[in-house]
């Protein structure tokens, strides 16, 4: 595919056109210019993995991540072999799809549980019982910090520090970090971080901080410049560290959800342009 | 003021009990066996503040805070002169009472301003100039770290290290922090943190974490026991780190407030002592 060179690193994170398939999503960043896509198993699993690899390859994207595996922190033999189970069927269709990483969103704490220390002690041991796996079939576990917001009920990684004390005993091409705007940005640590991060960095994913925050605060998010984020210092940041991968897009939000999708693509394209590459080098 | 040794530690913050006035939540103290208080400066005004320190020396309460002062990132002249001689009131406000603390929640960004970085570096500026008024009036500023949900627009203190790197230069009685456990429980860098605070904590405050956030996510607390927070491992390191003084009950939440309050106090009594003296040392 070739297209506009300044979108040359936007990947469309399938998650911000939560309604469209996985054709009308491809469909969608050929008719645009974007040059790469962030899928979801859901939408992968309906649309089937070997159509959706053929789908992608005749539109010439790249696949810049497979969202998501994760969910890692059952306290149960029972949940945490399901776990296991279900991760390593998701890193084999990461492989079909020549995934650039399979995003970990790792689990809150078990119902009933609030023991945070030894929560965050199982989640650790499962990604490291992972990265093998991972490593044999050359995918990269792409460990996302989730903002404080959803510490209880979905990933108690916390923050960018913690993501890299997990992945740094284990190898680099094996497992790395997301540096996801909307989880991030409110880290005093920010700097140090991203820059200790380094070639760990297996995505950065943008999207804004909004306010007032929804009812369902998991649809609290903004296309680029709708919120609170610099972006231009994260991007700064980001490019310091050595990263020169793709940049997903990745909004959940009722009201984008429910627009025509070719607005929302060709608006996500003028938010990259004038509020994300600037800061890309 | 006598009553049960158990409840010696134990605070009423007036936010519990929203509705009643200074002398109803006084009162309540009282009846219930509570030694403390924590006072907000808006109730004080309309009790009118002699009277109010009257009420609170006739019922043989201590008042374990005054909340709050701060607000502090404007980023104009005149919206800075403007915090810094309110806050100042405060201080005023928080000595005539004798607390034992002001607790400063900071501010969030300036609208439209999207420069944490500097929005943060103004905040410990002001800070700075207010901790010498405070120990001439030998009040004690308590910086609160406020969960990273709060950071656009109430608080860009977020974590009990950035306060702590904001404090440690000024001097320990003139300003210290609040370790409030809604705010710092999900902090992979917890233990570390309180640690290091020893004798700059300055508050305890307990109220927790519940999910799902109610759509007003600043009412998303409850009472310690209905959510995620564990108290026994926070209440051990807050001992461990020499803490000694009173532990506040500060829950905002529309239901408490609708309840009756003697229920209200008689609840956070109970849980009090099952879930949050046991681990005090």
């Amino acid at each position: 595919m070739s297209g506009d060179p300044r979108l040359a690193r936007l990947s469309l994170n399938q998650a911000t056109v939560k309604r469209a398939s996985v054709a009308e999503a491809v469909d969608g960043c050929a008719r645009h210019g974007i040059p790469a896509i962030g899928l979801w198993r859901e939408p992968v699993a309906e649309a089937g993995l070997e159509r959706t690899r053929k789908l992608v390859a005749d539109a010439g994207l790249r696949v810049s991540s497979l969202c998501r595996g994760g969910f890692l922190t059952a306290a149960d033999p029972a949940g945490r072999a399901a776990a296991l189970a279900d991760n390593r069927r998701a890193i084999d269709e990461a492989a079909e799809l020549g995934a650039a990483c399979l995003v970990l969103v790792v689990g809150g704490l078990p119902d009933g549980d609030r023991d945070l220390v030894a929560t965050r002690g199982r989640m650790a041991e499962v990604i490291t019982e992972l990265a093998d796996y991972a490593a044999q079939r050359r995918v990269r576990l792409a460990l996302e910090p989730m903002h404080p917001v959803f510490c209880a009920d979905r990933g108690v990684l916390s923050t960018l520090a913690q993501a890299l004390d997990v992945a740094e005993p284990l190898a680099a091409d094996a497992v790395g970090v997301v540096v996801d705007a909307l989880h991030v940005w409110w880290d005093p640590d920010l700097d140090r971080q991203v820059a200790r991060a380094g070639q760990r960095i297996a995505s950065y994913q943008v999207c804004d901080w909004i306010t007032p925050l929804p009812a369902d605060v998991l649809l609290g998010r903004g296309l680029p410049g709708d919120g609170h984020v610099d972006f231009d210092r994260l991007g700064r940041l980001v490019s310091a560290a050595g990263y020169t991968g793709d940049v997903e897009v990745e909004v959940f939000n009722a009201e984008i959800w429910a627009a025509d999708p070719d607005e929302v693509l060709a608006e996500m394209v003028r938010r990259y342009l004038t509020l994300v590459l600037p800061s890309l080098t």
